[in-house]
């Protein structure tokens, strides 16, 4: 077997084999096959595509080019929740109490990334004495005692797929239905869950812009996921203005609190809400969609979803305080206010630049090196379909001082207001399994 | 400037500028952009083409990077021929000396490389004591003194496409239009001609297999050329059968004598002739066809054609008497006879089997330390459209023993006869210029 003639084929739009592509990826991570032969390969794959098949077959690949976690010894369902990422996006840690306290189990390994904000761990560093490095050992107890953990990578899972990433992030490869999908249930299965649960994010805030291109990165997904054995769904959902209110990570927990409490914004408990029916549906917890709100609103209202949140602060060394008192996080020195210009209803809101906002205030990483400031970010309290008068607050930038002046023009700007009715957006688009 | 970015903007169908060619080729050869981003972009150029613009710029670039052949000291019109290569096709040595004879200069430069039989170069080391490798000076000197020189290039031209080529042939890159119109022509362009005439193959022993994509090719080609201030013409040419009869190099050497004599294949002497027209034509040495062939007929028919061949061997230390005394060649071992099963018209020619026959007999070069073995090759006596009865020879197999029984199994398997009458085929198929 040749490199250059599985190359070729791709190329001229034929399917690979199991066989080759084994050849391909084991050869690479041993690194017999270099960098520009799998970089003109991957750049195949953007233009030829992948079928079923080869998705399973590079995603199986990648799996097996490093550990696994084996969940088996844990009683009951494990469940994974997983997002392609949008702005203010703290939906895991809202969903998993709740999951835990109607009885499933989420054994959740997180990375970090780049991004508008920090990712989920990011925003857990924010509550005081939060640890995400916890041994495997303790990682497994907790999920017995409590049946929630959310903590970082410790296991050296899917090298292949790091070592494309790499490759495929220099060379103009990164966007390709195939690849992505490969990536994400790579890790996926690799965290052994026994369910896992897609929130694939659509639009201007998104990786995905359009329902179309969602959609076919969804039911790649899935099949991918079913095909390996795992009951997998995926959930289209809305990502065209910011989830919730809040973008920055303390502002976000703080946000994850109220809503667990019952006072979270509407858009952001409807979606906590959908997810968790699925979750209970998928698993067979929930006959109906009824029984799976029922559950829901029971264990908020008897405060046992806030209490696996409470419990699992405590199991990994945070100050449960935070539940209550919310001056226990770090603060922003300032708080600006964004007002609207104009009279009239928000048509449009620049998602993806509220996220740029919030990250040149400190709230993300543009490069692996930088360091996050927990108390920093924009509140986006004007949602698609509101009527503002000029001069009502539309939003609020949570600032340090750095790049203060360029955030506030940035959330100003990113706020379109027309005199014509706007219809709100709805949360869920569709569901793929 | 980042190399993803042009990357990118290639892989999305958009026009590069100069100045990002520049900085692709210019890094690339200095080592700064590494062979894994040069190999996507060019798997991106596969699929997304080259624009004539960018075609200009790529050739240029490519130029730039090396030395180039200056030519204004030779007094006349300096002209170059460039075939696309395919199975015994010796054209140049027939052709060069009859426009050298017409007035025309002919100071050609050629490269070896690989392939069914030897390059040009090869061929005419096949006349004992030939030397190709001739100083600057001397070839400048030959040239203005009798009209006519091919011999290896000396000088460092077209370095980036020599780094360029290297990765394109390991990363299933070759097959581009705009790639392949770049190398060719910044070859050509780095020779310093006046004049260029491309003889662009077509058919089943030709790289380009269909007269659709070997047009796309020559208009590429010539578009470069004309853009560059160099007058260029493109013949397309039948290849779906072996060229005259002779494949192989001493073989084909003798052919092309024959020709001169005016005793070669009709299909073979046909094609010099239109070539040799064509050259007349485009440097104004003729202004019509009849005077071309008047002039052509003239050369032949008085010797002073034959007379450039032999001033040639002479000036490069080759033994001019092989051109009355065959057996001063090396000689083949044997010579098998190849005998039609059948009686009736010879449909097609599986011209690049016919190729691979005369490479594993020793005939050409599969990698570039091989070494050819001039005396061998195959002889093609039946051609399409001729009828053939069972037991008549259609080729004869010359041989030194190497690999004569898979050789003699491919020839006779290349012929396919059928009952129905076949017409013959066409040689020249169109003209672009």
């Amino acid at each position: 077997m040749r490199a250059v003639d599985i190359i070729i084929k791709k190329r001229n739009g034929l399917s690979l084999s199991r066989e080759e592509i084994h050849f391909i990826i084991d050869g690479y991570v041993k690194g017999e096959i270099p960098d520009y032969q799998v970089s003109a390969l991957l750049m195949a794959i953007c233009f030829q595509g992948l079928n079923k098949d080869e998705q399973v077959d590079l995603t199986m690949e990648m799996l097996n080019s490093g550990e696994k976690i084996d969940l088996s010894s844990i009683k009951g369902i494990c469940v994974d929740k997983h997002s392609t990422g949008g702005v203010g996006d703290k939906t895991t840690l809202v969903i998993a109490p709740i999951i835990a306290a109607c009885g499933l189990k989420i054994a959740k390994m997180s990375g970090r990334g780049l991004g508008h904000t920090g990712g989920t761990l990011d925003k857990l560093e924010s509550i005081p004495g939060f640890k995400i490095a916890i041994s495997p050992k303790d990682f497994f107890k907790q999920v017995e005692e409590i049946g929630i953990a959310v903590v970082g990578q410790t296991a050296n899972i899917t090298p292949a797929d790091k070592k494309l990433y790499a490759l495929r992030d220099v060379t103009g490869t990164i966007d390709s239905v195939g690849l992505i999908a490969g990536s994400i249930m790579s890790k996926k299965l690799a965290s052994g869950a026994h369910s896992i649960l897609l929130d694939v994010k659509v639009g201007d805030g998104a990786f995905m812009t359009t329902i179309e291109d969602a959609r076919v990165l969804a039911r790649a997904m899935v099949d991918i996921g079913n095909s390996c054995g795992r009951k997998t769904v995926a959930m289209l959902t809305d990502m065209d203005q910011p989830l919730g209110e809040a973008v920055g990570n303390s502002l976000e927990v703080i946000e994850v609190i109220e809503t667990l409490k019952g006072n979270g914004p509407q858009d952001f408990t409807k979606l906590c809400f959908e997810i968790c029916t699925e979750m209970l549906l998928m698993t067979d917890f929930a006959k109906t969609k009824e029984e799976a709100l029922f559950m829901i609103n029971k264990v908020l209202k008897n405060g046992s979803a806030m209490e696996k949140l409470r419990q699992m602060i405590i199991y990994q060394g945070g100050n449960p305080k935070v539940i209550e008192d919310y001056q226990l996080f770090a603060q922003a020195k300032r708080v600006v206010d964004i007002r609207s210009d104009k009279t009239g209803y928000i048509k449009k809101i620049h998602t993806h630049r509220i996220g740029d906002a919030a990250m040149i205030l400190g709230a993300g990483r543009k490069t692996k090196d930088d360091i996050i400031d927990p108390s920093v970010g924009i509140k986006v309290l004007g949602k698609i379909g509101d009527f503002v008068n000029a001069g009502e607050i539309i939003a609020k930038v949570y600032s340090n001082d750095r790049e203060e002046e360029s955030a506030i023009n940035i959330t100003k700007e990113a706020f379109e207001i027309i005199n014509e009715v706007v219809q709100k957006n709805k949360i869920v688009l569709d569901i793929v399994q």
